[in-house]
């Protein structure tokens, strides 16, 4: 928890004033090992970011005084579309993305994605939060990113896809004998990451007849969650 | 599992022949649903890969024809020193590293690392080989990279360092107001990874001072799981 993540009820009738328990509060306490009179990093939820004094602490509620005076930093310009992971796998990568800057996330499902994942308590919209919010915290960001669920592949790329890939450069990342991951863009991309084990042939070809472009890391088989931190870092 | 990786001992008297068990049936059964007739990717370890013939396979043990004809991809030209993490952390580090191709990693103590990590048993030898090899078979490659244990960062630092840094570009991964991390390297790189918390500014000098330049990937802090394989894939 590099910075302290404030929603907007924290705040008290002073408008500079939030009051923290719970989680936030134990990790000030045991890990920043902060007490009055400390400084820390906070951002509101959406909004700026700044820095807290801690005016009082006990057991059970910390007082801060804050100053949200700089934007957080600018988001990562790609929709990651990402083949539902396994329910460990999902919270993991949520994290990593949510900390690298990415703002819109699409779970889709695809041939070689256990049916049983689509059921995962994993997948509540406040489990999948936590995970993001972590990320926040982790990287010092305020926006949380969306999350959208598409059960369907092949609506979803017929219909949806044709208009979030829309002024970006839409590219799937692959194996084999095809161009390798450009880097360093500054443009805006669509990014589909597939499951454990690829996409099949035919979801490839659909996402090619829509104008995806396979490209490749390396010769190497990368797990999902090392994969997107490797693909993010690439590409931007 | 993308390569069924063989060990010396899987060999029968007709040295083109394994016997398998455990692990590694229970795999190919299970998930890649082999049976007789089919063909898996395999590779020796430390040695080269190729393919393999299910001859027979029950309950208990499978026989493959195998067949070796190709290296395995080339090794990442990097050094990882990482400051020690948590033993959860640690696991999926040496995964990640493993299946991107580092060969070498040193896991360094760092003010910020807890005394207790160093006492975990996921330090053990075959504890930290089993993700080693978990991170082969994912990537298919044979060759297992080796792990050092530096409990001590001053005398590494000043008598060990220098020689492993020799002829490398040494990068320190920062934050900060330092230079942004350099892309796509045809050169070998010593790349030193802190802990959470980075390192303090005395281990930073120290670095320094020994001829390593800090460098950042962005205004974002990583997790080291996410970082090491951002950082990487930035490099090469």
């Amino acid at each position: 928890m590099n910075l302290i993540l404030l929603f907007p009820n924290d705040f008290t009738e002073d408008r500079k004033r939030v009051r923290l328990e719970g989680r936030r509060l134990r990790h000030i306490q045991q890990v920043h090992r902060a007490s009055a009179g400390d400084t820390l990093r906070v951002g509101l939820l959406g909004g700026r970011m700044g820095s807290g004094l801690v005016i009082q602490m006990n057991e059970t509620v910390l007082e801060m005084e804050v100053v949200l005076n700089r934007d957080p930093p600018p988001p990562l310009p790609v929709t990651l579309i990402l083949a539902l992971p396994r329910p460990k796998v999902l919270r993991r990568v949520l994290l990593f993305a949510s900390s690298m800057g990415v703002k819109r996330i699409i779970l889709l499902n695809t041939w070689r994605v256990e049916k049983s994942f689509w059921k995962s308590p994993a997948l509540q919209e406040d489990k999948m939060k936590e995970s993001l919010i972590l990320g926040l915290e982790q990287a010092c960001d305020t926006v949380l990113p969306e999350v959208r669920k598409r059960p369907l592949f092949k609506p979803f790329v017929e219909d949806e896809l044709p208009g979030i890939m829309k002024g970006t450069l839409p590219l799937v990342a692959h194996l084999g004998e095809v161009k390798p991951c450009p880097r360093n863009l500054d443009c805006s991309v669509t990014l589909a990451v597939g499951p454990e084990g690829g996409f099949i042939p035919y979801e490839i070809e659909k996402l090619m007849e829509c104008g995806f472009q396979a490209v490749v890391l390396g010769e190497r088989i990368l797990r999902v969650e090392s994969a997107v931190p490797a693909l993010l870092s690439r590409l931007f």
